[in-house]
């Protein structure tokens, strides 16, 4: 797969801490939410091996958050989401798919309750702020929707803790998973999440001042010396290994919640006020007739650019792969696919072409093991 | 500014001619309604000097349809453009601006009427399937919502009428400005608009099958040969001196549609019933304070990837520049700029950092003269 450059404009928008990290050595970018999302800094791998084994600093100003404050936020919020959010805390983070009227998916964002009216939709990448507001016009909701000036620097990888407590102090250290709390560093307050798009724990700082958080990123570095910090992003290998979904990639508005395995993250037996719950209800009924699943494929090499299709020995389509990379752990490669029920049996094979040659895969449940 | 590849992935979708620019040369992509549009091929100012001389075959299949159809379905996209569609026939292209609740832009795009009951929403980059899924939901509208597979080819420059009516017979010659009919080649029929992203003359070819638009594509380039037909694509140049905005450059969901200068394209008088339409009046009422105007500036190179920022000798701010480059017919920078109101007069100049450097540059009206 060749390479093309990316010409920048306004209308993908920079960060603030795009200057620091072309200097630091980025490599290559995606776009994601309108925004550039670093892809790479030394490769892919070599981010990889780093990641798992100390800290990384990450400039994910791309995940925008839509802020949605007012009389029927919780309303609002509420009827974008199958998951019932109604015994939900200030101060908590909550993994939950957007459905539209269809049952099918727009969004996975991570939510954030600041008040008991005011929300941040920490967002995938597609632009949920219209939907929000389609339906606040549709239903006269009382409500205010924004896109705040957030610019999220995450903090990744095993070392995060040892990095962010001298740096935010000992405290830190006991902030719970999927929980926030503003924390303090030389005056200024940093709204912090223990979270993160990687496995390997670590931290969100949502940033709402651009000097503070350039200053915090270099900071960052300044203290994480001794802890071998580096430069990341979201890292290709580690998200697949750790099966963290990606919209646009591993699931869009063509699939329902149920196909990518969100069950945990619905409740249509609730009291909830949701989009598409009676659709879902039915498709839960009627049972789905393909499913999110991992692949397995003995090779050491596969670049993704579309879905692959997947076929049996018959020539019948087992399924499509969505997202594949080489893993270093499994040794082999692994990825995320949408595959048809009766080919849900986990001795299943499949064969699939890459680079013109044919290869014989497994399917396999996800979390990868 | 330095380059940097993009990373590809199915988030970031090819379309069904990407194999094909790629072995023709295109340099350059940007990423537009999450899909790869080509940004330039031998250079901008090489794509310009041919565009504007012979004619170019173009992908821009990132040119998403958004399709609204059913019983509801003109008053949902009526719902979303304050401009009045009371009078609009089946066979005609209306350049409308979707405004929300607040007044404020959410894309321009090109609305095709296939039906009295079916329409194409021709969108520029922003997730506009939401916005209407949203109100649709909230105002329990029969409709239905789709991204159908169109893949738009444009052919423009002004030998687009030779090499169309070789192709499709002579009378597509006759085929009006924002006009469309079905037209015929080789027993298959192509969806055909004159429109295009350029002031050059051209067609944009709403292709519904993949396999027969691949096949136009090759036979475009077979009769275009002694057209000097190339690969093109929008072209940076051209339409900034042609004045043709750009969502997410020019103005966002944070502009008015009176700041952007659409008032031809506002029916606040009609009987229309179309979201923010109080709203709307009341900022016309009381006049905006900032409005799109054009600037030049003496010099020959400039690189946006943000907004720049023009001030006065008192470093006072007289607007940002959000789109600009050389113009190799004005032999200056030319940019679109919103500019505060008590710099409106067009003998007004300001100061603009390029490079570290201080160049000085005057306010002009659009289109460029």
């Amino acid at each position: 797969m060749k390479n093309f450059p990316v010409v920048k404009s306004r209308r993908l928008r920079s960060t603030p801490y795009t200057d620091r990290i072309e200097s630091q050595g980025v490599s290559s970018y995606t776009v994601y939410n309108h925004m550039l999302l670093p892809a790479t800094f030394k490769s892919i791998e070599a981010d990889y091996e780093h990641l798992k084994k100390y800290v990384q600093v990450w400039d994910v100003a791309a995940e925008r958050q839509v802020e949605i404050s007012g009389k029927d936020s919780a309303k609002l919020v509420q009827l974008m989401t199958c998951r019932d959010l109604s015994k939900s805390k200030v101060g908590k983070c909550y993994y939950a798919p957007l459905i539209d009227d269809e049952g099918l998916l727009v969004n996975d964002p991570i939510i954030n309750k600041l008040a008991e009216d005011k929300w941040w939709l920490s967002i995938a990448d597609a632009d949920v702020i219209f939907f929000a507001k389609g339906l606040a016009a549709g239903n006269k909701f009382e409500v205010k929707i924004t896109e705040p000036n957030v610019n999220i620097l995450a903090v990744q990888g095993p070392l995060s803790d040892d990095l962010m407590s001298k740096i935010f102090g000992e405290e830190i250290r006991q902030l719970k998973f999927f929980n926030f709390k503003y924390f303090e560093f030389k005056k200024k307050k940093y709204f912090i999440a223990r979270s993160g798009w990687s496995k390997q724990g670590g931290f969100e700082i949502y940033v709402e001042d651009n000097l503070a958080g350039q200053d915090l990123y270099d900071y960052l570095f300044e203290y994480g010396t001794e802890f071998n910090v580096r430069p990341g992003c979201p890292n290709l290998i580690e998200r697949i290994e750790s099966a963290l979904l990606s919209y646009g990639n591993d699931f869009d508005n063509r699939d329902n919640p149920l196909e990518a395995n969100f069950d945990k993250f619905m409740n249509l037996e609730s009291e909830a006020n949701f989009l598409g719950k009676e659709k879902l209800k039915k498709i839960k009924q009627e049972g789905v007739k393909r499913k999110l699943m991992g692949v397995k494929i003995d090779h050491n090499k596969i670049d993704m650019y579309c879905e692959k299709t997947l076929f049996d020995d018959n020539n019948n389509i087992v399924g499509f792969v969505r997202s594949a990379t080489y893993s270093p752990t499994f040794k082999q490669i692994i990825g995320i696919a949408m595959i048809n029920k009766p080919y849900w049996d986990c001795k299943d094979q499949f064969r699939i072409e890459i680079d013109e040659k044919i290869f014989v895969g497994t399917i396999c449940g996800l979390p990868f093991v």
